[in-house]
């Protein structure tokens, strides 16, 4: 069986780098929705909060109350997709914090809060252009919070790996327009690559998640983050191919010359995304072995035509998916997507090995 | 939150679609590695053994194990990726029939058998020409299988949905002069589209997997099967956008006038490719409304243009990402992938409801 190991020692790590390039004025805000990017929200919830991590970030409601049961009372718990007033008791009863989104959340949310006579906690996000979630600044008024306990007001970056993008000073801009109305309330600017832009934009707390997960949140330079994911597939066959051949369905790939293939347990079941089909490699021993043909549900096709003969692998060894020799970020960028996908689409079908500091 | 509604009834009918197509001289038996194609492998199998499936294939010996507690001792689990001489307790223990993928798997598990005392099952694969898994047809011996219960000798087709494609015809050629050989095993050579091509290639048994969860078997004409997957998503909020803004991360979607869009509740962490960035449609009231920008992990954003202004969904209302408007295959054509993709993508973060017949 394919074996994912995730080094929660390497986790850790990344959450003491965090912290330290924003210093002690700022709060480490840490992003695990998704099942934490796909690495188990329960051990890396628990593993930040043992290293001292008390703001979690979760994207639904059903994450946010899951995370509650993991984590107990006492940390903060903000969840980014927004206030639903069909399920209000379930934010109190649980102390989930939403990030209202709309007026219509901010006026649901506060009427909640009337209704119970307290003030209840929130965060307000301002959209300052990427046109997903979030209000826009004109909608904001001096007395548009009066009546929550206001945690913070936020907004996201549209393209903050690319740090001379223009767009990340612009939405800066928009963002302390609004949000320096309310000196009283913190204020959050920063995902993953946001802290690595400018030390002006790391405010009160930063919401890192991918650099979390040792995604490189700075891809114009080397990756500041400790690698945490190593993914390995067993090898079930090793075949001979004669020039002339094909691998796979539809026969996408005609081999050249004669030469061996191996036939290795993971396919885009297991999240290897059919997009590699003929364009990635896994390694054995560091050496490049290029990805025949379409992948398949559970198999995938490689050729060990790189290997010397007295070197090759057989039925039962490892080969490299992602490790040492190939980081999510290369295998997305083969994959023509992000690092972020490959995560987050990592299977239940293998073996997990969590490795702890 | 998402829905996603799996209707058991469509996949009892397209079950009994395939029993009729091949008649009674041939058994239909079941795929359902992968969690039953995504679907949920517990109430899949236990719905097909209700309506007399008692063939099951699945892909890893985990999965035949979880098969064997929730179907109990009676039916036959073949597992496809071979047998491990390591793990030979289980496969006796668990009554698992593994698909003998190399000469080396056909002898040690002979060897097993010899030491159990006892006519173990196995079915023997032939690779006709997909250099994936199986034994080449010259490393048949004549006494190959002796000391076996063989169930079967199968194939795999490399392109069965391509009705003219010459292939199929040659992988039928290749598998009969082995299989001929031996008159008293059953033969097994059709996946889901290969029991459309001819009613000669059905032999003993067939395999379905797609067929039985809707996809289209037979793409050169309209799907004989029924749909088998509703996939809805909620809409977060609904946004007026100017001409000349953009959508998402990176910017990737400017809008050439103003426009209104939806953000709706499902990204590419449940399994809303990223791929269909820009490319695929969700749908409203039977509307296409276009994906614009990247997917994100969590959210995606799409173009309510196309809705007269009277017309206009609100948030808490639901768009159709699989359905009447668009089947799982339409999407993959849109994501660059096979409808396979998509199913086994769905996330176990949607709201799942099981329809029954």
């Amino acid at each position: 069986m394919a074996q994912l190991s995730i080094y929660l020692s390497a986790i850790a790590a990344n959450y003491k780098t965090l912290k330290s390039k924003v210093g002690k004025g700022c709060e480490v805000a840490c992003v695990i929705k998704a099942n934490a990017y796909g690495l188990g929200m329960a051990p890396v919830s628990k593993l930040l909060y043992d290293h001292g991590c008390t703001h979690f970030f979760v994207a639904t409601l059903p994450e946010a109350i899951e995370l509650r049961m993991i984590l107990g009372d006492s940390p903060s718990i903000a969840m980014l997709n927004g206030y639903d007033d069909e399920y209000s008791q379930l934010y109190i009863e649980n102390n989930v914090t939403p990030v209202l989104n709309t007026i219509d959340q901010l006026n649901t949310y506060k009427a909640s809060a009337n209704n119970q006579n307290k003030k209840l906690p929130a965060i307000a996000h301002i959209d300052t252009g990427m046109n997903r979630l979030g209000m826009r600044a004109n909608e904001i008024q001096s007395d548009s919070f009066d009546g929550l306990e206001m945690k913070s007001i936020m907004s996201h970056f549209i393209s903050s790996e690319e740090k001379d993008n223009a767009l990340n000073e612009q939405q800066h801009a928009i963002f302390k327009k609004v949000a320096f109305n309310f000196p009283d309330i913190p204020k959050s600017l920063c995902n993953s690559s946001g802290i690595f832009l400018h030390d002006s934009y790391h405010y009160d707390n930063v919401r890192p998640g991918m650099a979390l997960y040792g995604l490189n949140p700075t891809p114009y330079q080397n990756n500041p983050m400790q690698p945490v994911v190593k993914l390995d597939a067993k090898i079930l066959q090793v075949k001979n191919v004669k020039k002339g051949e094909t691998a796979g369905y539809n026969a996408t790939h005609r081999f050249t010359k004669d030469s061996h293939v191996a036939i290795v347990d993971i396919g885009y079941a297991d999240g290897i995304l059919r997009s590699v089909s003929n364009s990635a490699n896994l390694y054995y021993n560091a050496i490049a072995c290029p990805i025949r043909g379409n992948v398949s549900m559970d198999l995938t096709i490689v050729d060990l035509g790189n290997i010397a003969s007295d070197q090759m692998p057989k039925s039962g060894d490892m080969m490299e998916v992602i490790g040492e020799n190939q980081t999510a970020d290369d295998l997305a960028r083969d994959a023509g997507t992000i690092g972020y996908e490959i995560l987050t689409s990592l299977s239940r079908r293998y073996e997990r090995i969590y490795i702890n500091p």
